[in-house]
Formats: C-alpha cells, structure tokens, sequence
C-alpha cells in the first residue's frame, strides 16, 4: 500500500463498480419469473449509498478493493430487500418513480422475491476472505434484525396514538442508521481493522444515517420543490409522525392539546394545510431544532472520522461524500 | 467416541433437545411485537424433522451433539418461517390445526416477523465451530433459495394449464426435498466427513423427502382418514396438481383429453367427486405408480444409507426413523 500515491476512488468511480457488479448480478439471475422482479428492482437509478461507504470505508486502509465488493454489494442487495417488502407494508404505488413490485406483479411475488433477494445478500457476503465470516455474520445479521426492528417500530407507530421524539429517533436509528453504520464497520472489518477503529467507523455511519434521515425529513417540508424535485409538504399532508410533526405535538400539548388536530379538521385546502404546519414549525422553533439535531449528528461524525489516525490524503474522499450529504438541498 | 456403548440419541430424546432450544429461542425474543408471531408459529406442534435429521445424521460419527444443535435448531426457524411465507402466498387459514400468523395477526405483521425469523435462522447456523462456516453457509443458502424456487414452481404450476408430472417432482425436490437434504449433508459436514459422504447424505435426505412428500399426496387420496386425522380427498376437491392427479391427465390426455374436467363439471356431490377420480386413479394404475415411486426413492434412500462405512450399531436409530416415514399411515 503506497502512502505516496493512494488511489483513491471517488464516489463516481465505485458507483461505476457497483453497477458492474449489479449488471453481472442481473445476468446470472436470468429471466426465471422469480428473478425478474429483483433485476427490476436493483437496476432502478440509486445513490448505492450503502455499499459506496462500506468501500469508502475499506479504501480508507487500502487501495486493494477488490475482496470488498461482493460484500459491499451485499448490502445495496440486502437494502432492495428491505425496499421491496416495506414498499408493500407501507403501500407504496412507486420507488424511484417506477411502479414498486407489488404493483406491475403481485404481493405474492414482492414477497417470495424479496425473500429470494435476502438470501441472495447473504450468498454475496460470503463472497470474501473466510477468515473474516466469523465476525462479519454477526454484524450483518444483527444489523438485517435491527431493520426489521424498525421497520415493526414504523408500523406500529401509524396506530399509536402518542409516539415521542425520542422514540421517532429510536425508530430512524433502526430503520435507517444501523445499515450505514455495519456499512462503515464492513470497510473496517475486512481490511482488519482493531475492534476499536470498527467502533468508530459503526458511529460515524450511524450518526451520517440519522443526520441523514432527518435532513431528508427537513427537506420535505423546507426544501425548494425544484431543488427536491417533488412536491414540498408530502410527509405534512399525510400527518406522518416526523421529528418536526413530533416536537410540535410535544410543544403544543403543553398549552393547546388540540391546535394540530384542529388545524387538519379545519382546513381543507392543501397547500394553506402545508402552509399553516410550517407557521406553526417556524412558530415553535421545531425547525431550527431539525436544524441544530442534524448539525450535531454531522458534527459527530465528523469528529470522531477526523479522529481516525491515517494520513489525510485517504480521507479526501469520504469527507466530500459526507459534506455532500450533509449540504445537499434534494 | 466409543464403538462399544456409542450414544445413540432417539427422535424422541432429540425432539426433546430442539424443543429445549425453541423455548430458549423463544424466552429471549421475549414479547416483543415484531417477534410474538414466531413464538407463536414456532411453539405449534411439530415433529422437528430437519434438526433431528441433521442430529441423526451427525450422530451416526460423534457422540458430540452440542455443536450441531444450533446450526441444527436454525433448519426448524427457516422451515417455520417458509411456513409463515406461504401460508400468506397460498391463502391458508390454518397451520397445525390453528390460525395461520396472517390470520392471527395481519399480512404485514406475517411478511416482516417472518424476515426476522430468516435472518434469526442465520444467527443460529453461525453459531457453531467457526471453520466449518465457509462451507456451512453456501449450503444453506443455496438451499434456501431453491426452496424459494420450488415456491415460485408451486405457484407459477396454478395459472399453468399444463404441468408434466416429471415438472411436479422437480418442483417437490426443491420446495420440500432439497432441505432434508440439506439437514442430512450438515450433520456430515459440522463432522468433518469427507465430501463423497457429504455427499451421500444429502442424497439420503433428498430421496427421502421425495418419498415423504409423494406419501402424503397419497395418503391424502387414499389414506383412513381416522388415521390421517383429516378429512380424505381434499387434494382432489381442490383439484390440486399433485402427481397422481398430473399423471392421470397425461394418461386420459391420450384418450379421452376432456374426461377429467367433465367429471369435475359434471359431479357436484364431493363424495362422489373423490369416489370418481379415486377410480379413474385406480383404473389407470395411478395410485400404483404413485407407491411403486415412493417404494424406489425409498429403496434408494437406503442402500445409499446401508453404503455407508460405519458399524451398524450407530444407524439404528435413524434406520428406524426412516422405516417409520416409510410405514406411517398418517
């Protein structure tokens, strides 16, 4: 490993390997009416934002990628997993613009596929260094439980009539955040990392994902319809339990338990509706409070990535990655 | 390991050490609404045969069970959560005489807890002797995905209008076979036997699954239905495309193409429906092919099984096992 000259991928440069990697996949897969919807799925346009940190992550301490990409890979395959099954718990018409694969076939076949899909992730996993499965299985098997975890927390929340903040935060931790941390603690794990590098590596991905969510949150009610690239105010519209939608039922009980419920009774016109909640967030503060969370979980991470004791010319990378993130306005 | 006094575990002392597990299983997923399903699906009764096939199997060369119970038990949480899969896919109401999870609970909640029961089926197979992982792992996945496969046949076979009989076995190997197969090659393998026993093993189980499953069409036709414990014939009501049922439209295929449909078209008493085809089945000999291919998967399951090379005080119990599927009238 030469310190003089790193090579040092960029994100375009691994979401290309990635894709190659999802083309091969594809092709193996065939045209078997149980692959089809999975090769559908994978090659719909994404960021590969789980497997492009786990190689962020690996690079860091090598320049040798290549024993990381089948597991690296593992985990955009283990991600559709989760997007295919949620899309039909959560009836979702569309992913990424397209028809999601209950809908152009069936939910029997979003099922049976998706279940095919999680196999197929652990089948990638393996695809590596043997000396390392005794560590890497239980990360990633931990890490799959704890989705499902928050995606039950997801679904109970819908019928639970008073969900805290700190349980929102619980459930976008589970949901979201633990995937990107087993994603950095990949990179480290595979180029033998100490248990304590690891650690750090899990934290920074953990604490990108929930600064991460809660951007994204933020973003939908805050963001430039432009800049989003879809409409402003869906996740108001629909009353979902947000962070921002959380506090302000939290600041609200204290002295007018029912203003929120009040407002959606009363108004019917949807863009006065967007209008009023985001009065009420800038009213309350609750969207300076998004505001200063997602800063100090960016913050977070970044400090404790500009701990990781290597030579700063590997950090480059990841750290344009995770600035990017972190001021991105879409 | 002794010749002279091996320890020899019986189906009914081994069903006593997985069902110790599935409680142990159970007490840590705890009451949890993501995990109450399983421990619902999984405490049903049931006979434990993929974990006591692969401690049979392993128990034919060691004494030493303990290794093998967990990879061993994590056959019963896949095979359980296949079930909570395809009871949704299928529309079932009842598993083991009780309401399926879907019905119980909901569709949703019988998609995800049954992931979780996946991805826990992982965490129990690593939990063994850290070098047999590598080749542990792309058995069971292999397996679990044909399983996946057979599914997607059993499903793809109702809109088909024409299935062979040869499609139904292949489908039966891999929905129900390939995993005793599995379970039998596992306890091999977590005993360090050489790749031709392997190999034998998973032989042994798959030909016995193909005979086991092919038995249960047949007795659901032509079983005592105080025996079986169920109602006889509802294969036939249901106009299931079992192998007699495909076999006997390939033989009137030749003959009279329409025959079978018109009986279905015509008789209305189901009774007399199951009387009808139950002689047609008799008449073309089907019921005998049938039994004549139970008898030869079994014969092979066993000289495969007499092959191999250890004293014979150690196949006792797993000989009787077989002989017990073979025989059983239910």
């Amino acid at each position: 490993m030469s310190m003089v000259h790193p090579q040092m991928k960029s994100l375009v440069e691994l979401q290309q390997l990635i894709q190659k990697k999802i083309d091969g996949y594809c092709r193996v897969n065939g045209n078997n009416t149980l692959f089809e919807p999975i090769n559908y799925l994978i090659q719909l346009p994404g960021k590969r934002m789980r497997p492009a940190l786990c190689l962020m992550s690996a690079n860091l301490f090598t320049d040798e990628l290549e024993p990381i990409v089948y597991p690296a890979f593992a985990l955009e395959v283990f991600h559709n997993f989760t997007l295919m099954h949620d899309d039909i718990m959560d009836n979702s018409p569309l992913r990424r613009g397209m028809p999601t694969v209950h809908e152009k076939w069936n939910t029997h076949k979003a099922i049976l596929s998706g279940d095919a899909m999680m196999i197929q992730s652990y089948q990638l996993l393996i695809k590596t260094n043997t000396e390392h499965l005794a560590k890497l299985l239980p990360l990633f098997s931990k890490t799959a439980l704890e989705v499902c975890q928050g995606q039950q927390l997801d679904m109970d929340f819908e019928h639970q009539p008073v969900v805290s903040a700190e349980e929102y935060l619980e459930m976008i931790r589970l949901k979201t955040s633990v995937l990107l941390g087993c994603a950095m603690q990949m990179g480290g794990l595979l180029t033998d990392q100490d248990e304590i590098v690891q650690a750090q590596l899990y934290q920074i991905g953990l604490y990108l994902g929930l600064s991460f969510q809660l951007k994204d949150d933020y973003l939908d009610a805050f963001g430039e319809s432009t800049k989003v690239g879809k409409r402003i105010g869906n996740d108001i519209l629909a009353h979902k339990k947000t962070f921002m939608m959380l506090r302000l039922h939290e600041h609200m009980n204290l002295v007018q338990p029912h203003a929120v419920e009040d407002i959606y009774a009363t108004i019917n016109d949807e863009n006065e509706l967007i209008h009023a909640i985001k009065n009420l967030y800038i009213e309350k503060g609750v969207d300076q409070e998004a505001q200063n969370l997602i800063q100090r979980y960016y913050d977070h991470a970044l400090s404790l990535f500009e701990a990781i004791d290597i030579d700063s010319s590997r950090k480059k990378q990841l750290l344009e990655l995770m600035h990017n993130l972190h001021h991105r306005e879409h």
